[in-house]
């Protein structure tokens, strides 16, 4: 018999409850991100019976979206009660040429996030966050947002005609700021790090005025981070159901690491997918600017000291991460490793991406492609092994990034004579 | 017996040959544009039984991209053959909140194709036309661009790694040239407008240096205009195989309004799909700064007058457009209208569409729907009848036409008491 049934998430929810990272306390579905006993993080623990149940027939048989999995998420298994743009199922692009050049002798792809509703991965987590949301009778969407979340959550709450309000660092990317305002809910610009945006909304949901807000990473985050196991889960079916041997993500609170980790773990033991010859590894990339969680596994510590973040990589710069020491735990687990790169090596991963396979990747998928090349160079990455490096974000969301590197080649008069003076035809 | 198995643009192709949409003169399948005999412009014509082969079930078996309407398109039939990034089959967003707004009192539907591979319609464009190109020979690929275009041209060939040369006018939107010299390939900037632009690349199509060269908008035009018939096919595939009563297109040559009415008479034909009552109405959208087609319309006349194109759309700034005539065709035909919109209409546009709809549209979108409005106030669209309005950019691309409007509601210190200064929280 299961709970699930009878769920605030929802008729056919697998989800039972949130579960304490840090000590185990189990409690109830509810809009609740901190452990009442030790204060660790929550996440969604679910009915094994209910997910055992789930075919690769049932999700093949699903929409081309994130949605098809709902029978492993939290929320959304009734269509009519989602709060979404349907995003997912975006093309695993196979990286024959990036291979080539980064030395990797072995099948590598590029999972290419731009290609979401408002082009991230965060539309994944804010569809499940919202979703789940809405189930539990908030009104009101929010978010503390580096940039992309931002625009998701205001998109979303456009789509669904509900009023929302999202806080962001008043120095982010002019893109990402107008991608939000545009949509026509609340913008607050705070005078500070993302670190204290992030802050400034632990306090405001705590507030009598917030109590119908949603901030999808704060009162309802256990749910917002499951929606990230979907860039595991579809992965592994764009592969044949098959787990990649190798995979390199970008990390930013860390979270997104650790729940594709937990994507692969669900769809092994679930039987739905088959771990490669001697288990998958997990390798987390950060920037040189915002690298506190690599910088604890270089040291060999438990221990993750915040930084003040600096670089171009702001969609990643999270001082004081989060899930970072359950990034350290799965990339320790599967025997992988972590790297950062700095400013110039992300520009150039930028170019390298796009001129190799046609993504044109935010600063975020520079910082990946950039350490994906640096973790071959040093041999933590195995070059014989398939590899899947993760396209987070959209390169027109970061132009200024490259703007100074990439411009055009010739300018010339609209003549024939003055293409012939340019060398352009003889 | 059929004569498309020995087709240059390969084995299943249906194309049987080029037909001068003036004179009616029939070539072989070649990169051919214009006619030998009156010099107009050239259609591909197809195996009328070949295309009679294609069912409803073959194509809903197919992929989810515009690949799945291959046994409509003149080439692409081989997936191994493909030059593409596989656009298509985006999103068909309900859209009652604008249609409350702007007084549809039946179904609206925003057919938005920002979520393609480089976020605009041209990916379709572009994904054909290669495919044909490098099956009659070509090794290099080239356009003349307002923007979109050059960012298509330039991802597909960096993702089939292929030389690239791509002109466009000096003066376009940042990150249109940003997004397209990221790709690697060579960008040209012509001191002129869109039409110099082209005229310089009819120019240097003819010169020995570029024989090898394949100019999508060119010389293999005829192939790269039937890319364009997808966005007619998935909307009536998306509403169950029925065509909408109406649709507002936005137009710049008027071609793609051309081939979406063309798609939906191919359907209707094949018994693929079924039209309305009364048939479906075609409505063309231009800006005032560039309105040459309208303004024919308006006057009641065939000739188009070339205009030197001004204002915020730039993707649609051409002012001598190619396929007028024929959208002015297709709109009488129909029984439709066309109009256009200026600036700030266009900036509203946008404005109205994200709050409404949580899509993102660059300036393109914001005429149509600036125009949609206009259409329905002037009682030219019926309230009464299902429309579809199409977004063919992201606004990513023309993020400084909004910029000026679109910015944060409040920046405030991170602190509650500045929230409660700002009236945040009481």
């Amino acid at each position: 018999m299961s709970l699930a049934v009878s769920s605030p998430l929802g008729l056919n929810s697998p989800a039972l409850g949130l579960e304490c990272r840090g000590c185990g306390a189990r409690f109830p579905i509810a809009a609740q991100h901190a452990c009442f006993e030790c204060f660790g993080p929550l996440e969604v623990f679910y009915d094994r019976e209910a997910l055992a149940t789930v075919t690769r027939e049932q999700i093949e048989a699903g929409p081309k979206n994130i949605w098809r999995y709902a029978g492993l998420l939290p929320a959304g298994q009734d269509e009519a009660q989602r709060v979404t743009l349907n995003p997912g199922f975006t093309p695993l692009v196979k990286a024959d040429a990036l291979a080539a050049e980064i030395g990797l002798r072995a099948p590598l792809w590029v999972k290419d996030d731009s290609a979401n509703p408002t082009h991230s991965f965060k539309d994944r987590v804010v569809s499940v966050a919202l979703t789940a949301a809405k189930a539990l009778g908030f009104t009101r969407y929010a978010c503390a947002s580096t940039g992309n979340l931002a625009n998701s959550v205001a998109a979303h709450a456009a789509r669904a005609g509900a009023p929302s309000i999202v806080f962001i660092p008043y120095d982010l990317e002019p893109g990402k700021v107008v991608m939000t305002a545009v949509y026509g809910g609340d913008l607050v610009a705070i005078e500070g790090s993302y670190d204290d945006v992030n802050r400034l909304c632990s306090e405001l949901v705590e507030t009598d005025d917030f109590e119908d807000t949603a901030f999808v990473n704060v009162n309802v985050r256990p749910y917002y981070a499951e929606g990230s196991k979907t860039l595991g889960y579809e992965v592994a079916e764009q592969l044949g159901w098959r787990i990649p041997a190798q995979v390199v993500i970008p990390m930013a609170s860390g979270e997104l690491l650790t729940k594709i980790d937990k994507a692969f773990e669900e769809l092994v033991a679930g039987g739905l997918a088959v771990a490669p010859e001697g288990g998958w590894r997990v390798f987390g990339a950060q920037s040189e600017g915002c690298n506190p969680i690599a910088t604890a596994l270089h040291r060999g510590s438990d221990e993750i000291v915040p930084v003040k973040p600096t670089g171009i990589a702001k969609s990643l710069n999270i001082g004081d991460p989060a899930a970072g020491i359950y990034a350290l735990e799965s990339v320790r687990r599967t025997g992988g490793w972590m790297d950062y790169a700095n400013d110039d090596e992300i520009r150039d991963g930028i170019g390298l991406l796009a001129r190799t396979t046609g993504v044109f990747a935010e600063t975020a998928g520079g910082v990946t492609t950039a350490v994906a090349a640096k973790l071959i160079a040093s041999g933590k990455l195995d070059p014989q092994l398939e590899t899947v490096i993760y396209n987070t974000g959209d390169g027109l969301k970061t132009l200024d990034a490259v703007a100074g590197q990439a411009g055009p080649t010739y300018r010339v008069k609209p003549s024939l004579r003055a293409a012939r003076e340019a060398g352009l035809v003889s």
